[in-house]
């Protein structure tokens, strides 16, 4: 049984993950950490069902004390997460967080901070497995098709493009890819924009509209055939797995583990 | 029985019609026309089997003379195929064309002297049914749907983008829709061409690799839901039943049709 | 300025309708029919904010006295619906209804009724403009395509295969589609049931799958060449432009129509 | 640069390959081995360009003792194959085999030889890299999905459903996945087969249409996400990328590898 303490229950996230711990075989929800009073148990807030009787504590430390949780799922922002971190590495409890907002010299203070109290910590900015899937595979294909482009599509509500999982992803290629400009040497666009944005020669497709949500694309093509890689993402729920995943991985560790591309 | 003339008949879609012709109940391919000498039947080529027993003719008088087909065939260049279908109109014979070449003077006249003749012509620029239906259908889906992507896919090899189809059918699209920019107002792009081409406010995409032939996607989004029409096209196979569907229909009809659009 | 009440508003497509007219240019909210006594107005209501001042009624007789509505949306049970169909077109109010639970007699007579009336009436089994778009063009595709295989995906709670919306589809060809035994003569399975189930001869394939809402795609196959139509749906607000399209359609017509597919 | 000797040459793959390793910068082709004679070179048959002056052999010592090739590309019949292999193996020619038709025995026996000869050998029962990686990345997705359904897609004229790739797939993932019934408990079919083909009750559906050729797509499901693999295969021009792949690669291993999945 793992004993498991979340930081940002009432988050729509944290909400979303309290459920999950709760339901899960082998996992069992010991704690909530949150920034102020707000309750004595979960179950007295309005967001949970009456009988969550998990203790909200307001100190870490004195959390630490009580109820002994193995791991420390951080759903808070970037401003506090920092500090809750190191913290819990201090304490040997195990964090799993899901932000992206650390510093590089926060990373690698972290991953000493990690190496030194051998405490496994897993920092994820994307829990959803599909989706890291889908780019170590991206990866993977792209040592045997050079030609590659990527359609990423989201609602018409979303003001960048390409999407962070757009450009990551070809980031990710561009490490086992050759640049080469696609297509034909002398092609031209009639309408200009047409054939996408270029990224190492490869080009991203963002497609806006309303009913779609969440979905990416990446197609290799070579002589004869083609090879499609695609996750679409619907809702919250697709971070579940992927947090189920950490808290039960990172007992198994002993160091900090950055992106979970590299532990899937 | 409907009988059949082919123009062009030594040309690669001119060979898979004389096929398509020999193999259909119901057709019979009584003639083929030549600009010149290169045997008395198809059979005596090397391109057909030798029992192609279809007389070729370098006049087309004479063609219509001794075989007194129904339907003309004409897959030649644009240079002859203008003639070739006043010529056959003056002779009641229907043409089947499936050129883009014509100037706007040359349907006009070819309109009236169809009509004056009450005899049928059909002049296809896309034979594909289903790439004709793919458009149509999205003409009548944008009445229902403001919000339309296209993401048309094609091989490496090609110049242009986006593809003719692709802008046909935004421009069928654009007949029945208001201009709206769609997207979120204040979107905008980390990599410049990532949102596609932009045409009144719909955007186009281009996608360029080996291993594609011709296939295009018409996404439709609205709260909660998306319609999608797609055609692939993998071979000039499918334009053979267009071409039966022609020669069919135009026997029916006593005036000149402009794309199979309007009579699917 | 349309005036519609609405019967049912606090069930959960209820609720969403109400929302929907609220917001829409050209659409008042007069009033909401209940069957029990739940308060004076809409923004009594937990359900709704407190400024939607829109009185709920008992008795019919007495809503349309008071309020005079053009247009009746009824999202109650089969059960009352009929009921209230009858009483609206009685009191020349215009019905759009979304059941799927008329008997034929019960069809029959409002079919009459509305025409005795001269009012108009909409019942939608399916108010998803985009399904029934795809529903339409599949029938319409299956003039020109003999070959069709139908692939509906569900989530993994869904008890009946294939679905209502996927054997709909299959009927609807099937009323232009001669019965043809498609693929191969000789093909057997391996493994039973591979092949999908036989409708006429096309067959329908019911994928099951956490993650999936419900789609669909219609696959029209000819030599060298496909044409698919797809359509997903993601939640509940897939119906609600069917509704407002309902609403603003039945006030121009002065008899009953059955299933969208006949006014799009 | 490797030498390269292909058995086979004037079979349908064996053109294709031929050309393949012609104009491939860093393979020469040195030799084909026939088992008649047909001619000096390929360049004295009608199916090559005159310049391809490519010795042909019968007697497979000879063409050894004469070219010295690195590798024997092997594109002939099961009959012939396994001797070729040996004889191969043997001479210290490295194998790159297409082939299915081994038995377990003779894989055993080929096994041991390239070990102890210290000789590389690869066996390849799918050329496709594309088709293998999907297979491969099933594999790996399938550790973190329990529930999948495989949609096989083919030409009409195909005759077993499902395809072997579809049932290679389900293998492939049965490996990892613990057996589980998919779908609801208590789900019926109304029309018998609707849910597919159940393979350790993951489902396979198989799609069969004119103007399909190979395709397959494995999807993979979960809460709120979906990711899907697909591989479109159009031609045997697919294969010629794998054959290089294999040659490329067979010189740099002392052993015999089968399945191109464990390479990748």
């Amino acid at each position: 049984m793992i004993k498991v303490a979340i930081a940002g229950a009432r988050g729509k996230m944290g909400i979303a993950a309290v459920h999950t711990v709760m339901k899960r075989n082998g996992l069992e929800l010991v704690a909530a950490l949150d920034y102020k009073e707000v309750g004595a148990t979960l179950g007295e807030l309005e967001l949970f069902p009456s009988d969550y009787q998990v203790p909200i504590f307001t100190s870490f430390e004195e959390l630490v004390a009580q109820t002994k949780p193995d791991v420390l799922i951080d759903l808070t922002s970037p401003q506090s997460v920092y500090e809750h971190t190191k913290q819990a590495l201090l304490h040997k409890v195990r964090p799993v967080i899901g932000t992206t907002g650390f510093t590089d010299e926060q990373l690698d203070e972290l991953t000493q901070l990690a190496q030194e109290q051998k405490v496994g910590c897993i920092i994820a900015p994307n829990f959803a497995l599909g989706a890291v899937l889908m780019m170590k595979f991206a990866k993977e294909a792209a040592k045997y098709f050079d030609d590659v482009e990527i359609i990423e599509m989201h609602h018409d509500k979303k003001l960048d493009a390409p999407s962070g999982t757009g450009v990551k992803t070809a980031q990710m290629i561009a490490e086992v890819r050759q640049v080469k400009v696609q297509g034909h040497p002398d092609e031209h666009e009639t309408i200009a924009g047409s054939r996408g944005g270029d990224f190492d020669g490869m080009r991203i497709h963002s497609v806006r509209l309303p009913g779609l949500v969440a979905h990416q694309q990446v197609l290799f093509g070579g002589e004869g055939q083609l090879l499609t890689i695609r996750h679409d993402s619907l809702n919250r729920e697709s971070f579940m797995n992927g947090i189920v995943f950490c808290v039960e991985t990172v007992v198994g560790i002993e160091h900090l583990v950055y992106g979970l591309e590299n532990i899937l």
